[in-house]
């Protein structure tokens, strides 16, 4: 049997744990000789592929790729970047299938969310439309948590683990200080169609209490009056109020709260974040000191908070697309089933491809609390054991000893493409 | 001998390690039975003391106690609340009398930073002033690590692991995507009046080169030309910019950059972070795909990346604050001596009260780089130290399981006191 190269690349937002797919990509790769000879890694995702900047992965130090389970951000590159239909722009496809061709790519791994398993698609029908021989497997990837049929998307559950200790961590701050200082905290986190990192703030609240007293779902038109009571009475009752808002949240006509007005000295619109909108809206109602913090990136690249549940399923889900193509399978994506809540058991499953692409799972409604502040007993079931365990990075002078990657590109063959606009 | 109540309390912003010192105080008192009788929590800091609100800390279970070290916030509560010359509110220190006397306290030990340790020599001075017999000694935390003549402040270490570690990862993300997203990302740290937690950011530098490419110093006037040059060409070269700008940072005619005059729809002006304010001059000039995040209070109470080296040093300070107490100091707060860089070694010694009372130790000149965006090798060689070695809080459901006290009040004896404004 003659062993083909596989391709492999990672798509869209990177993650605390994208890596630790990719790890086990190239490992289980290796465990299929005879059908897989290397993985060429696209730099910056499909781009590598229509540039021909393939990354030989069996050129890095074994040890370097096991550390990936613990480095955070897209190791060969992400990009935002969605193949047109192949009608569109045919080029691109006869571009990939030379490029393919070339490097004697049989096998295709795209890690992706939702818009990336689209491209993972349109390249599984390589085969029927343009009559390239290729496998194609999906591997999903997402801390929007909003890929369907999977129980969850790797990446969710770290970001997850980090804004629950976040803002535990930051209420507690509060509660201690709450006498003489700050009385509202507000902290915003992603999830602009979705309130899934919104609602996992929640299980920071346990039997002690704190947390989130107040959550904004952008699934919940913003109530000024509902939301400037229910804070009013949290402060009146616990002395402060700690308050999570998802940077999607909306007025009732549908506008951005983000996107509220503001000017700058200049009169441009100042598209900022929602966090200070949201307690510029509490300091001229309530007239209570407020702080906020906007986490961003760092929420998402937080691999040192890392769930131990999350990288070991990103892990898992990269070696099954492996697996599963070995098998013969094509056109699919390897899916997380949850077998169990407590104890919290899953194993692999799949999910045809066609059927993924393009759809947003969102939360479902009863995973919302009937006042729209808080989440339900139901959706605690569902988060809490998406980050449970924790994972270190090794350490080295008090930082993170992430890996970096040599890199090394696969030798060119090709003339340049220049159609990726 | 006759054994006396202790008094601690905790004063000014909370730090990730405060608790540690607490722990050392109360840990360390009990190897004096014969002097010491119990220690008395202060409820939000020295108002518990004026207002009587005493929590006796053996009624707390020991293994809570043990647990304060990996507890962040204020465990007793703090407060901002500095107290007047005895010369203008005589009547706070009487009271202060009158509550030691009814409760057998003879041992102060105040933990806080420049401004709380004018109160500990205010205290400390009630022998003299009002004839009470009282031994006074301060304990240091600050963030701000803008003690005099200690080498660094507890609480500053793990406020730098963490913005360190922060940018690294945030930077490891941009990097990753740069090619088709993000080209710059600017996160805001803490330090009105000094660029301590700005510095610490770079740290994150190391061989690989990643972390802040541009830091912004409140000791350096913005220089907006500079400042938007040096982003173009680190763009132009790494394809990203990764920017930390300390929120104190001004205009060199004396504004802050955080009031810049954005105005928010009603007309008001919009007291916003930072970040968003150094985002939109980069926006405007060099039109370059932006985030920005601000850490606020998330990197002040972020126990969970604690440096090792800080929540040691908090501890040994509380513990030889009472060592000293009862090796009959009086009036001086413990401090860490640095006696080797590399390894690097530590001691304790001490520094007068009055001395310590109402300085800010600035950042030394030489520890900012000729340009001003950035540390020199000696502001590294200072730092690195400070943040090395981990520790862990223990986890629960996997989020940290940080101890809630019983906080047990001892049974007041005196009639209300109200001027506590």
């Amino acid at each position: 049997m003659t062993a083909y190269n596989a391709f492999y690349a990672q798509s869209g937002g990177v993650t605390p744990v994208i890596n630790a797919s990719a790890a086990g990509v190239i490992q289980t790769a290796a465990n299929y000789p005879d059908k897989i000879n290397k993985v060429y890694a696209g730099q910056d995702g499909i781009l590598g592929a229509l540039t021909e900047n393939l990354i030989d992965t069996s050129l890095e130090n074994p040890a370097d790729v096991e550390a990936l389970k613990y480095t955070p951000s897209g190791a060969f590159g992400s990009c935002r970047y969605k193949l047109k239909s192949i009608e569109e722009h045919r080029a691109q496809y006869e571009r990939l299938i030379e490029v393919f061709k070339a490097h004697d790519i049989r096998y295709f791994f795209y890690n992706g969310g939702g818009d990336s398993q689209d491209t993972s698609h349109k390249v599984s029908q390589l085969s029927a439309s343009l009559g390239y021989p290729i496998t194609c497997i999906g591997v999903p990837k997402t801390i929007d948590n909003d890929l369907p049929f999977t129980d969850c998307s790797p990446g969710f559950g770290s970001v997850a683990k980090y804004v629950a200790v976040s803002i535990l961590e930051a209420s507690m701050d509060v509660e201690s200080m709450c006498s003489t200082s700050t009385k509202v905290f507000v902290m915003e986190v992603m999830g602009r169609h979705a309130g899934w990192i919104a609602a996992a703030s929640g299980l920071a609240i346990d039997e002690r209490g704190l947390g989130p007293d107040v959550i904004l779902f952008p699934e919940v038109n913003f109530d000024q009056a509902a939301f400037l009571g229910l804070v009013q009475d949290t402060v009146a009752q616990k002395g402060f109020c700690s308050i999570v808002v998802s940077e999607g949240v909306k007025y009732p006509d549908g506008r951005f709260l983000a996107d509220s007005g503001v000017k700058d000295a200049f009169g441009h619109a100042q598209l900022g974040g929602v966090a200070p909108v949201v307690t510029d809206i509490i300091k001229q109602n309530l007239e209570l000191k407020c702080h906020w913090a906007v986490c961003d990136y760092l929420q998402r690249a937080a691999r040192h908070i890392g769930s131990r549940t999350d990288m070991e399923q990103a892990y898992a889900l990269g070696k099954a697309a492996v697996d599963y193509a070995m098998a013969g399978e094509n056109a699919i994506m390897p899916i997380i089933v949850r077998t169990s809540d407590e104890p919290y058991q899953w194993e692999i499953g799949k999910a045809e491809l066609d059927k993924v692409a393009n759809i947003e799972e969102k939360m479902p409604a009863d995973y919302i609390r009937q006042d729209g502040f808080g989440i339900t007993d139901a959706c605690r079931t569902y988060l809490a054991p998406l980050i449970s365990g924790e994972s270190y990075p090794p350490y080295h002078n008090g930082i993170p000893d992430y890996v970096r990657l040599q890199k090394i590109k696969v030798p060119k063959t090709l003339p340049e493409f220049n159609e990726t606009d």
